[in-house]
């Protein structure tokens, strides 16, 4: 049952009183931004489609709270309109007991994103809407931002997203109290915010955003409003209706004092009930309930292998955009597929993809953090999502952005191409040698690197159907498919990826090779070469190099020489995880050494690269055959 | 000697044969790009105060190619103007044995930045553009920016720093092509560049880009403007001058072959000297020269320390205060010391170094992805540049563009604050828990983790001596000030910090803890209610995690158990750096145990989260006895 606004203005007074309250239990929290954005809050919540008894259902309205620190206003508004007991956010706010954390927080009902680091929120509202227009249903989102987050680059790249897709199921909020940390917004930053949305091309609506009436009307001519998305500039005042908190800075992120809270309470005309949320809250235990965070599942038909012979020599990143269009063929009438490009359509191969499935074909243009959050949102929503860009791009470049996905539990295919030296001379600023290095630090993240383009196409396959974020990262080199030792293609028709599973190249005695991705090639090729000279070693690819299973690798370890042999930088590869599972498990190795990038690398062909590290065959051959002597 | 306009002009076509040369004998490059802005490199090359003869001169005329695949055509420009042989870069361009790489490279006599990722090349001369100012010099700063690169985030955030900074020395010239990788630049996206910049309060001029008397008038127009930076939208034509390759995608990324090139060098009227270049390049081994990367040396003062006392609890993050402050008192008289703030003064302590040196006040504004290219570029020219921010955002957000700096050899210092779980209510999105995960990835950077604020204070003094990248992390809250095994303060007046030394805070037997930062006095604590049950062990404070002296803690890790404890994500903090360290020596160590953070953390106080991870005092002392046993 929606609110009329003579309801919603009451409750705006009760609000109030639940933000100051909260914060004050929690002795931590941002009052003030709270207290200048609750009315449109409220305003939002009630009119979207948002149905407290089915907040999960598809067809939903969403909602993106992209400045997250004003969760206490967020909680009170949903809390109050029925979304869940608001005495749960009043006692548990910020206590590790609770969902109710500091910044509005996935899963709980009404919120669809974690934010907290600015400017991402309307990237992911741009993901949101435009995976609405691609299931076809009627879903509107809105994204709920402030001034002081507006200068963040991120946020112009998404307005032009959302105006190159007319996103017109689009609307964006803007809380403007001219208030941040530092003082007034316009001293800090020579930012004009109506004309930026302007020259994007948005329609624009400015309003007071105290002003229930302005506040809907606006509203509902955004919603009528067709050829695109529509920015609504809300003037508000920060710490509105306590006359001692509005239009001061102090308050953005300090709670009232016991004093404080009663005279604004009482200026509010509230009851001061907080005594009670206190005993609730030190009855809280640390435990607290697992978490859903309602992906929409979706049933990846992943089809049958496509094989690549020993004559076919090519790249992985060609096996990845083969891989991705049957992905399409196959599934894009049960669900949208989805691949989002940054203007790099023939080096990430997408020709073939954007042919069978034009209307999944996304282009972002050079603006990757924007693809990158646009991607992890749109992932949640029933679209089979890919993103696809160099590994410097789509990794380095956007590491926050993949982070935040990663918080969110998001359901995302990123496929790095161009990784490692191997791209040769573009040089030092596209060379992507921290991949392992970088993931490392997500704990929802899966990482592939396939050994060639067999494994890649079946790890492509396997990530479309894993539910959770994957990267696959791949070399740029054409490279050719590994054999077992009689001369068959490893990666055979039988052959089924699985998530943390070592592939035994070659068995031998004594000294082993741990190696992945483009590498792995020419340690089997030196393997193989060695086996002439009657040295027989072993070659163990880790194609996923954050999960390794000890008992699978043992005996290759123990009593062993090591190698490590990588296109990556050597300080925060493999040889990090293998060192750490050799000490963890008692493991007693002879002797390891790690191969890889030591230093940025110049500009320079692949072949030349490989000598200068000394990492080529023949460098890695005599160096063996030293180790054995 | 500046060239007249008409030998510009025959510059041009030579220039433009250099461009097709040069990628033809590399086999690799983007010629397009470079042939449309070519007219533009050797107007602003010629009219820029840049000597050939003095090409590091300190009060030199800046240029940074934003767009730094055009490097072609950079290199033909200032070759053509004698900043080096030409004949070099014919040969050399893109082999490893040569200084001129793919993308434009830093160090090479007129370049001042390299770059290849795009969209940071503005915020780098605003960075120098700024230093000029602080400096008082007259140095002008242009950068040389694209169409493709425009629709980046971090050029709008660039544009509002230097319109709120009053750049007037720095004028951006951009070549608007039209055409990008996939196709014609409006298809990509709606991107309107001059009423973008417009909207930033900039003043444009637009101009045809190879009219050389419009481009020199323009120059000259934005030399007179003095309210602010000046925009140059230069409509150009890829591939300008050679019929076949106008206005054609294909030659973005691609050379000629042979018979293509006969016909445009014929067109051009150029000799096809190639053979020579070949022959050249052949000869060219994979040696190469030592860089200099000229950044202007700083003779700091580090001063005395300041020094905090057992009944001083304070945090980490007032220390780098109090010193940053004491540093620009200091200094200031001798070069301008400058610390960039994102909006977070009160929390990252600021108010102290604002009030003794205002004019070393960098506000920037939630710009983090610009203040960290702007940073890093300004500490290259004379100025004591220190950057602070919250982890999080100082370090997880712009990972790339740190790792810019650090691929620019810059002499920058970034101090993180709020890292780790040490955050607290702020929750996950706030809890920089990646800090030596993701500087490992980086090899010119050092990365501090200061136990207590008297080793923050040496640090910070250590930081701003060093030449080079130094990134200091700290926590959030007060602790107390470290203590030897006598009750006197551990680093006293007589401590000098030294990068890469351990700190043995207790000497003990059997069992060592391995820690730094905020959990260094958890480790210490614990070891001393321990002393009095009898039980001694060693706690070792690593507080430059990535650089550890084997030799220094080999004794307390030989048959010892080891635990490494941090607040860190535990996949990715010190546990590596020591196993491999306990590899690669085949130390013998008894057990490890890894405490770390092993999952996002939720939103609640410190001492709740220590208990949530097991990780507070009595959990490790329980543990501890348990491992004793």
């Amino acid at each position: 049952m929606k609110k009329s606004i003579s309801e919603l203005k009451k409750l705006s007074k009760i609000c109030r009183g639940d933000i100051l309250k909260m914060t004050y239990v929690s002795k931590s929290g941002h009052p003030g931004g709270s207290m200048s954005s609750i009315d449109i809050y409220l305003s939002v919540f009630n009119r979207a489609n948002m149905n407290p008894e089915k907040p999960f259902d598809v067809n939903r309205d969403k909602t993106i709270i992209s400045h997250g620190h004003t969760s206490p206003g967020v909680y009170a508004a949903l809390g109050r309109l029925g979304f869940f007991n608001i005495e749960e956010a009043l006692a548990g706010f910020r206590h590790p007991g609770s969902i109710f954390e500091g910044h509005v927080t996935r899963g709980i009902p009404g919120i669809e994103w974690s934010t907290g680091n600015l400017g991402q929120g309307l990237s992911a509202g741009v993901g949101m809407a435009l995976a609405a227009k691609k299931l076809n249903n009627n879903s509107r989102v809105y994204v709920l931002s402030s001034d002081g987050e507006s200068p963040k680059g991120q946020i112009a790249e998404a307005r032009r997203t959302a105006k190159k897709e007319n996103l017109n199921n689009l609307t964006v909020i803007v809380d403007y109290n001219d208030i941040q940390i530092s003082g007034r917004a316009r001293d800090v930053l020579y930012v004009d915010i109506a004309s930026e949305y302007k020259s994007a091309g948005w329609n624009i609506i400015e309003i007071d955003g105290h002003n229930f009436e302005q506040i809907n009307a606006a509203l509902e001519s955004a919603e009528n409003y067709k050829l695109g998305p529509t920015a609504i500039i809300a003037k508000t005042i920060i710490g509105k209706d306590v006359s001692f908190m509005e239009n001061r800075h102090e308050y953005h992120g300090s709670p009232l004092n016991e004093t404080e809270l009663e005279k604004a309470l009482k200026e509010l005309n509230v009851e001061n009930d907080v005594k009670k949320y206190i005993e609730m809250r030190n009855k809280l235990t640390l435990e607290r309930d697992s978490h859903n965070y309602n992906n929409v599942k979706l049933d990846v038909n992943t089809g049958k292998p496509i094989m690549y012979t020993r004559e076919t020599t090519t790249d992985n990143r060609s096996a990845w955009g083969n891989a991705v269009a049957d992905l399409a063929v196959l599934n894009k009438d049960k669900f949208p597929v989805v691949t989002i490009d940054c203007d790099l359509k023939p080096s990430v191969k997408l020709a073939k993809f954007e042919k069978v499935n034009p209307e999944g074909y996304v282009q972002i243009g050079i603006q990757e953090h924007n693809a990158a959050t646009i991607g992890g949102a749109m992932s949640t929503c029933g679209v089979l999502t890919f993103f696809t860009d160099f590994g410097v791009f789509g990794l380095d470049e956007v590491f926050n952005q993949q982070r935040l996905n990663d918080i969110n539990h998001t359901n995302f295919n990123t496929a790095i191409t161009h990784c490692g030296i191997d791209v040769g001379e573009d040089g030092k600023t596209h060379h992507a040698i921290n991949y392992i290095g970088l993931v490392r630090n997500m704990y929802n993240t899966q990482l592939i690197v396939p050994a060639d383009p067999n494994q890649t196409d079946r790890a492509i396959r396997y990530a479309a159907s894993h539910e959770g974020n994957v990267i696959t990262a791949m070399g740029r080199s054409k490279i050719p498919v590994i054999l077992n030792e009689n001369g068959e293609i490893f990666f055979n028709e039988n052959y089924e990826f699985e998530y943390g599973k070592a592939d035994i190249f070659r068995k031998g005695k004594g000294l082993t090779i741990f190696t992945y991705g483009s590498f792995a090639n020419m340690a089997v090729n030196a393997a193989d070469e060695l086996k002439k000279e009657g040295i027989n070693i072993s070659v163990v690819n880790l194609s996923t190099p954050l999960s390794i299973n000890v008992e699978e690798i043992k005996e290759f370890i123990e009593d062993n020489i090591v190698i490590t042999y990588e296109d990556h930088n050597v300080n925060s590869g493999i040889a990090n995880e293998l060192s750490k599972l050799i000490v963890e498990n008692g493991l007693k190795v002879k002797k390891i050494i790690n191969m890889g990038v030591n230093e940025y690398a110049p500009s320079g062909s692949i072949k030349y690269l490989l000598k200068y590290f000394g990492m080529d065959v023949e460098s890695l051959i005599k160096k063996i055959k030293e180790l054995m002597k």
